[in-house]
């Protein structure tokens, strides 16, 4: 547990926002639709553990981790409330630890699927993913039909693919995904079926399933990128300022000597860098806010420290110890990665193990 | 404790190497010069508890660390032996901390030195840290007289300042920051100094000062970019592959359809993504190694998986299970940085904590 005295940075969770977000996206399926949570990658890099929780007691009772071991980590947060599935799907060796621990694997291809009708003998279930155009992960359907006597031994409780291009509302890619899982599945057609991630329960009811997968929109990021963001916001990172100083020409702020000051600044170093997640693309570009004043990030960002010309906000403000904010204030997760020339996934899920972590609307 | 079975990649830390780096760069300090470790952001994401118990098996006695949370974790690790820096000093609220857990605050503000004097009491040691051009953390030079008095209750062990250009032995920066140092110290030249980072020490033993402090060197990124990397690798990445698909046009593969197939492929799904720390800027150019050839990362990055056309490797190790190289095998943390568009301290500082991690030559 970091305290905020000693953190370079607080990174405040809002549990209720996250929770709201679920109902939202719940309350734009259709009738008879449910809406699992997507909690890989520690919850989208804000902590599985509390994450999960705050959505069960929202009434969500389906969770999707990538790897076994976040599965057996959520196990353990969840005690025995919920079903979990691991999209990586039973790797050799690990089927034992599914079954003891009570998890879902996804199946994947023909290797895990003899695999697993091996091992569970039919004691255990198994949710089977079809690949429709993604080519990543998921059984191409033309293998179905061999694997039918196998599949049968597999426990199945849900059959699912996954959309490569949903965030793009006109893409054809959709509905030519639509249409083939829909022709695959025609044999499977007695199970639960899920198709849609965030941006896909946008695309409409029949997208929707029986099913629907809801990640990045839970934390806040904007799953209809070519309109406004419906979501809450879920995340502010506040960083803690560490120094200040006057500074005049012809001086240099940080390595590199990349940003050359034009005339006496108040430059303020803060307790964040890239190895708290905070991306080196952000080097003379990023901003943060202080006082409501927007401040240029200046220099470049180093492993442990950011720059900020805060020249131009409230004097009393800036001192030692004081926050400037990086998320939140105006500033979302979707500006960040934008300036960084990423996706506001990647942001979310690299922030780092140094912040402060202060849960709230529990 | 992440099981090789269960994880999405093996991420092997070799200490032999990282000691034979130690004392490589100790080995070209001038006579009497001593090398400390900067062992923070987790020693460089390698994990700073066995790191820094392997340099102190090496003779190493002095660790940096940047935060507060980083040295108290340390001080565990390493018991009573060796000193710990911390260099974002004390913050308000913390002196009690450094005291308990004796660690030595690097003070590097007018504010940190009058609370260091009066709460340490002349009972506790500090470094000073004067900025000599950095502008990010550090004391100015001409503040130094007005706080003679505060810094003889402060305990001081050393002084010390941070180049911002040491990698490019040219820059005329360098001999800047050396002079203004040396004049900066006059007053203070009975302590022990310190200047040079991992590339300092290459400028020569004018830059060498009493203690050198080597980083991102020890973990085998080239700290002499103009010239061929005089240290050892340190760390390996293997990636599992979770499935093996057969692809042929007109399909894609992955988010965005963004790779288009060209010819009948084979695509190897592998479990590390952005969530990983592996950067999404590699999207459809990074590369990794099977069986000897170099395979193209195609398709995007996700956030758990990425995908490579092995249609050229060698065919029986294309299989669920096997392991491509994504650091070793000739592909260097340097390489994978210039690649993604960043430095080798940030490839390194994001690897991820869902890897297996194996330490050997221990």
């Amino acid at each position: 547990m970091i305290s905020q005295e000693s953190a370079g940075a607080v990174l405040t969770i809002d549990l209720q926002a996250l929770a709201d977000n679920w109902r939202g996206l719940k309350g734009r399926l259709k009738p008879g639709a449910d809406l699992a949570s997507v909690v890989k990658a520690d919850g989208y890099g804000l902590g599985a553990d509390k994450v999960a929780s705050a959505l069960a007691r929202a009434g969500c009772r389906n969770f999707f981790v990538a790897r076994l071991d976040e599965g057996i980590r959520l196990r353990k947060a969840l005690g025995s409330q919920g079903r979990i599935f691991v999209l990586d799907g039973p790797l050799p060796g690990t089927a034992k630890e599914f079954i003891a621990h009570d998890l879902i694997p996804v199946l994947n291809e023909a290797g895990q699927i003899s695999y697993w009708a091996s091992e569970s003998k039919g004691q255990a279930k198994a949710a089977l993913h079809l690949d429709t155009g993604m080519n990543r992960l998921g059984l191409p359907s033309v293998e179905l039909a061999d694997l039918q006597p196998a599949l049968e031994a597999c426990g199945l409780c849900l059959v699912m693919s996954h959309l490569a291009c949903a965030e793009e509302s006109q893409n054809p890619k959709n509905a030519l995904q639509l249409r083939w899982f829909l022709e695959a599945r025609k044999n499977l057609s007695h199970l639960p079926a899920s198709l849609a991630n965030s941006s896909g329960i946008f695309l409409g009811p029949d997208y929707q399933f029986d099913l629907a997968r809801a990640g990045v929109a839970l934390y806040g990021v904007n799953p209809t990128p070519e309109q406004p963001n419906p979501m809450a916001q879920v995340v502010q990172l506040q960083g803690k300022i560490i120094q200040v100083r006057a500074v005049d020409t012809p001086e240099t702020v940080g390595y590199g000597a990349t940003h050359r000051v034009e005339a006496p600044a108040l430059i303020a170093t803060v307790g964040v860098g890239y190895a708290d997640g905070w991306p080196r693309a952000l080097s003379n570009r990023g901003c943060g806010v202080l006082g409501g004043v927007r401040v240029p990030l200046v220099g470049r960002v180093s492993m442990d420290l950011i720059t900020f010309d805060v020249t131009k906000a409230p004097s009393h403000l800036v001192k030692p110890g004081g926050f400037i904010s990086l998320l939140g204030d105006g500033l979302t997760v979707d500006d960040v990665a934008e300036t960084a020339g990423t996706i506001g996934y990647e942001i979310l899920t690299n922030l780092g193990p140094r912040y402060a972590r202060s849960f709230v609307g529990a």
